[in-house]
């Protein structure tokens, strides 16, 4: 049965498989790029299948019993299906857009389920070399260093993040202006990075005080950033006012000071 | 009069002041803001009003002569009419907002007009490394190496960026959000960073494609950023399509392939 040390152990081994494809994305960042269409905007690269490859031979010699979600094998239609087992779920470059363009928000992203709680969580930046971590009851890292969430209690102080996501059609559009147009009455400014992930570890480390996101790819993109979150002192739900739900597609987090008021917003606009 | 030679020696001046005023930045970054507040979402700080000193006392030492309009000297009422002088244009720390929250994206902007035309360029992130910098006619670089526009030729599959500003009135924002709208239909995606000078730089290095804002402070935000631009082979206007008018407070930005159909979308909304 996992344990806390068994957690430090998971935590270092992510990190290490991290790093390593952290060094492909880089290299490949740098690099002109050979690029095929998943969907009408979203984008997947080589580098991509290359570092999911990576940290899953990585992770599976070391934890050959546990099981494994990524983005890039469950696009190939392996099973996405969640369990009650000790489950790595991977993002291999979250932000492939911005990797594509050469915008410096890219990220691996790791996170370890354990009874479908997310209990390890890394998510790495190699651009500008920023590492998150977390493990559940042990606090969240950047490069070593302790985080917590800020203190802004106040929403018309707050800096909003969230995405427009990859659907362009037209009520799927509406509906995420409109929301936009709510929450810009009520916030100081907002910004748009394209890392969902790297989102959840703005909000970690206080750069950031409120973040929601409609319609992403899946678990992979909020696992790792999760139980950084939690342990930075922020909560984490679902846009609705509902518990947060891993394989749900829908994520908000905040300070828990903001919470109440990001969701009177966007209980009328979702 | 102002040459080449002069040009170079001039930027060598502007690099040194901005690399100063960014260690005023970096320190500031990382520690407790005292903020006082500028209009409802504006903020200024101490370090904001730190780095124009030094950078005008540094450059009007060099250059006596030289006339000198910054963004804390004018919200303090100081004459900010540009005349065909050599004028400095100076935005000591553009993305406030970003600094008190310690989000990533804040720059130095230092930009050198010659008979109105933006000519000498410097806009230097401290807290990422990235100094961008261009002298009309001799080429715009990033840390010294040349950058150029991107190559993207479809609207389709560029990225945008852009700016929510500062206003918060109903029909400010509902044309923002308006024309977020049609755009989104139009662009692959949609960053938004908080600093129009590195919005500006993004173009100029290729990471984003196209970009546009309304209502933002002053020249001070696009002076050093519209040389850069141009120097890397970039096109900067006005959102209506007419020349670009460093005072006017509105700006748009592109490779040269894409002007045309980002402005196809803009003249309905601007």
């Amino acid at each position: 049965m996992a344990n806390a040390d068994s957690f430090s152990e998971f935590l270092a081994s992510a990190i290490d498989a991290a790093r390593k494809a952290g060094e492909i994305i880089r290299k490949g960042f740098y690099e002109t790029k050979q690029v095929q269409h998943k969907g009408q905007v979203d984008l997947v690269t080589e580098t991509d299948k290359a570092c999911e490859d990576l940290i899953f031979n990585h992770l599976k010699q070391l934890y050959p019993s546990h099981k494994f979600i990524g983005e890039e094998t469950t696009a190939a239609g392996a099973n996405a299906q969640l369990t009650d087992e000790p489950t790595w779920i991977v993002d291999p470059l979250d932000g492939t857009t911005n990797f594509v363009h050469g915008f410096p928000f890219v990220c691996v992203s790791i996170g370890l389920t354990i009874g479908k709680i997310p209990t390890v969580g890394v998510v790495y930046n190699p651009i500008i070399n920023e590492l998150f971590t977390g493990i559940r009851g042990k606090g969240a890292f950047l490069n070593g260093n302790p985080i917590k969430v800020s203190s802004q209690t106040e929403l018309m102080s707050a800096l909003l993040v969230t995405e427009v996501g990859t659907k362009r059609d037209k009520s799927t559009l509406d509906a995420c202006t409109n929301r936009i147009n709510s929450l810009l009455f009520k916030v100081r400014s907002l910004r748009m990075t394209g890392s969902c992930a790297l989102n959840l570890c703005g909000i970690a480390c206080g750069r950031l005080d409120v973040c929601f996101e409609l319609g992403f790819g899946g678990p992979w993109d909020v696992a790792g950033g999760a139980v950084i979150v939690r342990e930075a002192g922020g909560v984490i739900f679902d846009p609705s006012g509902a518990d947060f739900d891993i394989t749900s597609q829908r994520v908000a987090a905040s300070n828990p000071f903001l919470k109440d008021a990001l969701l009177d917003v966007l209980r009328q606009t979702v």
